[in-house]
């Protein structure tokens, strides 16, 4: 038997789009394939959030489902993800289906069993679990139809939910010839090659299973979905194995025996793929088709151009250098040469004259007071503004360009640094923006990314000889602390347990509590991490905390402190 | 039997300061009630959100069980809302507990039946359900012990899911004498009079059973605890209701049979109260003693102000007047009557300078190009810039001033007027800010609010003879139309059919879902609506919706459509 993996990049909310795109992908196999599976809720696009609420929106996909169904009256048979609803009229209002249709008619309804709620995930706010056998009978095979979070166990750790018992595990004592699992599992770091391979490997070997797995791909707001759809026999061999982070349609026959060869990705090169795919889709699904940046001639926005440029064309983006006093010459001509190299056009708007006429609109409130954050901040924010008016005159995208290590200790500056439409690599520890910065040097085999950029120590050039470390440890420490914190859940008399001083987990974790108010008002990040920023974090933000495995100073304050100023030198709380 | 109910004022996370509440208000009734009631997770502040995945937290949140148990071991016995361990290690891993104490020990455990997730709750992100009986047996009675959720039951309509059974059907038929509820029900308007009593007043009624019902006050972060703590008879009068937006301890008796005499609030007057306690408590948990706020003259920012005042005092609120050549003297001197009736103190930055010297850094760039709504944004960056600076530098939190009308339809500036750290209105339609201003007035008996500001026509003051109606239909139409699509989740069809034009449907439509990206990036804002804006909505950025049920010119798109400008004129799609 044949089967066509249909791993298409949906549209959220666009069903009429998403069905003619089934259609054609459906129609482009027939005669090839017996039988075609698109991924998880691929007619509304995942996630399609409240507008599962929308009773309307909800009508209107179900009048697709026949639309789809009768045009494939002549085949091949579709197992299409979709919602379906609840007619019993108790718990969730709707299932998350695989609807099964053949010959121009809907035959069958399969309803997903594990509603995941955690991370990113919200599915019980919607979806009711299913509590009947699933098993579709199709030309004298028998497979169990699982919707993606269905084949995950029990046997994962935090922050995964465990669960009584496993679909799978009911479906293989029905004697069925397979497993079919439509997905839509966001991409993080190696999540493809560590965690859902190894674990429907492990399945297909346990129960002598082969399995058929169709991923979603193609951004939405701040999830990726990497695709990777593949079939894995009954040995757990990966016999096929679909493109990452583009659209693929992938046949498959049951009788595959041979192994794939499988490509092997660096984590840089999978990161800088997936924020290309997440970069292009969230600025082309807002209707964008150009992008705008700030760039300092540092790493971060320098990373963040390459991305961009890689995304939607160099020709369609447009970088902007703001020079200060306070910024160096090197940081100029190193901000030139990368758009130099990669094609971009730039413009210069030097800021001096408008950090005079905030001082001078300021200095009668202003006097007696000693400088501080505050004038820094008002840099940062002057550039804001300039970026918003260059996007919104030319109706560019406003990309920021702060990564994971900054966000999460509120080394940045609100309504400033921060502005933008879509935050790319604010999912990206700083040690990572370099290892991915020299990956795109190294891959692209000559400087892209100027080497200066690469080696002269971090700033945020906002004062004389200012310098990251001047606030911060070296961003090895303080990335290896926050990934503790915050993937690990580690407290900090753990962290201290791992070798640092309980000062300087102390100053981190208050200062990670601190910047809470910060990434509320965030633009959505792209999620590269098992945690991320985003959808899947929700901390309160006046709330007050004190970590007792340690002795610590003070408490850990969550609060909305902009008063104290956002490129916070100290730590210390308002 | 008397029975204390403690509705305090948790902070969250706050464990070691909760507890010392906890006892001292439970100590101050030894002797005087047999038995104290918390509300819900009193011990951790609702809503914790994922510092309940923080095991460190939870752990410590253990030990102080027994820390209160021991200190209340001369009296009285407790039933305290906090969480438990579910030790079965399947499932979540918490349970949303009821704790009874009593001479000094954990004598039993409660757990929640029905775990929200809808709206503003997650709960089945973090808490199992309960499966065992909730039976109390204490001094000769039977008590059946809920939490929150577990008293409201599947009649209700749209957004509440429709449970299969509610515990209090299957506790009614154990013989008990009462039902114990502890809750941490948020605010919206009339919810206590028109939900919440009404509700217990017929479970009363139905099963002769009288109601004990413990609620959090207070705010934290986007959400208002009202309090309204009560006693219900099993004739489902109301005997004792405790005060709404403020701690009180109140004792009952069993016997008592005597109605309460219950005091009436208006809904604006609701309102105002509700903001008051929203306003002052995220203020101050978060360590702030001041705030600053932009005076337009405008009445948005004249009832934030009255609101801030009465929150923290006249004395701790700066109110800045910020004009521009488009700004009206009639404005200034209305925000000028306003700050000096309420004794406020007032600075004024006039911003023309740092009007020119923006235009003169753009002009080489957009030579040619016609003056639009990026000047307009411009006007209302350099506004929140300057609100920031004043933030940072003394230390005050920045409280912005939107409505509910404009932040459905964008009319507003990212990164300028919605600069801030609380949104207090930002829940409040437009016609409801006149009305409570009106109420304001009448309640105190003297012009507070200037009547020019209640009665000129609305303007954002960012060009020549500008007027809010130049963009929008009249408040009261736009505001049926969006009470409408929002909290009666009526279709565009349904709408035309209530007796609007189509096209002024299609366009409040399209407005309303183009501006998502604003939302997601505001100031967490108080609420007062069923459904409101914060972390109760949960819709996709870049996702293309047609509501197919009136012809519509063009699709819904929900765009990241920064590039149009902000305070959009026409709400045509990017």
């Amino acid at each position: 038997m044949k089967i066509g993996l249909l791993q298409l990049n949906s549209i959220v909310g666009d069903l009429e789009q998403n069905a003619d795109k089934i259609i054609h992908a459906a129609r482009s196999l027939r005669g090839k394939v017996d039988l075609c599976v698109t991924s998880e809720l691929a007619l509304l696009g995942y996630p399609p959030r409240d507008l599962l609420f929308d009773e309307a929106f909800i009508a209107r996909s179900l009048k697709q489902i026949n639309v789809i169904a009768q045009a494939l009256a002549d085949g091949p048979a579709l197992l299409l993800g979709c919602a379906a609803l609840n007619e019993h009229r108790v718990g969730k209002p709707l299932y998350n289906a695989a609807v099964f249709m053949e010959d121009g008619i809907v035959k069958q309804h399969f309803y997903k069993t594990l509603i995941p709620t955690y991370d990113v995930f919200d599915e019980d706010r919607y979806f009711e679990s299913n509590k009947q056998s699933n098993i579709l009978h199709f030309k004298g095979k028998r497979f169990g139809i699982t919707v993606c979070e269905d084949i995950w166990n029990n046997e994962l750790s935090w922050p995964f939910p465990r669960y009584l018992q496993n679909p799978v595990v009911s479906l293989q004592s029905e004697k069925i010839d397979g497993v079919i699992n439509l997905s839509a599992s966001p991409y993080y770091i190696n999540k493809q090659t560590r965690m859902r391979e190894p674990l429907m490997q492990a399945w297909a070997k346990k129960y002598q299973l082969p399995f058929i797995y169709v991923n979603q791909v193609g951004g939405n707001d701040d999830l990726i979905f990497d695709g990777y759809s593949c079939f894995i026999d009954q040995q757990g061999q990966i016999i096929k194995r679909a493109q990452a982070f583009d659209e693929d349609i992938m046949i498959m026959d049951m009788q595959d025996k041979q192994a794939a060869v499988l490509e092997h990705m660096s984590e840089e090169e999978e990161v800088f793929k997936a924020l290309v795919c997440g970069t292009r889709d969230y600025i082309q699904k807002c209707g964008f088709k150009r992008a705008v940046l700030g760039l300092s001639g540092g790493i971060d926005s320098a990373l963040t151009l390459v991305i961009a440029a890689a995304a939607i064309g160099s020709e369609n983006v447009i970088g902007v250098m703001m020079p200060s006093p306070y910024s160096s010459q090197g940081s100029l001509d190193d901000a030139t040469s990368l758009a130099d190299n990669l094609g971009v056009k730039t413009y210069t708007l030097p800021i001096e004259g408008l950090m005079y006429a905030y001082d001078h609109a300021l200095e009668h409130l202003f006097t007696g007071c000693e400088k501080d954050t505050t004038e820094e901040n008002l840099q940062a924010r002057i550039r804001g503004n300039l970026l918003m008016a260059l996007s919104n005159k030319f109706n560019a995208l406003l990309l920021t360009t702060g990564n994971k290590s900054e966000l999460s200790v509120g080394y940045c500056t609100i309504y400033g640094d921060m502005c933008g439409g879509l935050a790319v690599i604010s999912d990206v520890y700083k040690t990572l923006v370099y290892r991915t910065s020299q990956w795109v040097n190294d891959h692209r085999g000559r400087e892209i990314i100027p080497v200066s950029t690469l080696t002269k120590p971090p700033s945020a050039e906002l004062r004389p000889d200012q310098c990251d470390q001047d606030s911060l440890p070296p961003y090895d420490i303080l990335d290896d602390i926050l990934y503790r914190h915050i993937e690990l859940n580690q407290s900090a008399g753990e962290i201290v347990s791992a070798g640092y001083m309980p000062e300087l987990v102390t100053k981190i974790l208050n200062m990670f509590a601190r910047a809470e108010f910060k990434r509320r008002q965030a633009a959505p990040g792209l999620k590269v991490t098992p945690r991320a920023y985003g959808s899947g974090w929700r901390m309160p933000i006046a709330a007050r905390l004190k970590d007792s495995s340690i002795e610590m100073k003070g408490s850990l304050s969550r609060s909305a402190s902009e008063g104290r100023g956002c490129r916070e030198a100290t730590g210390e709380g308002a």
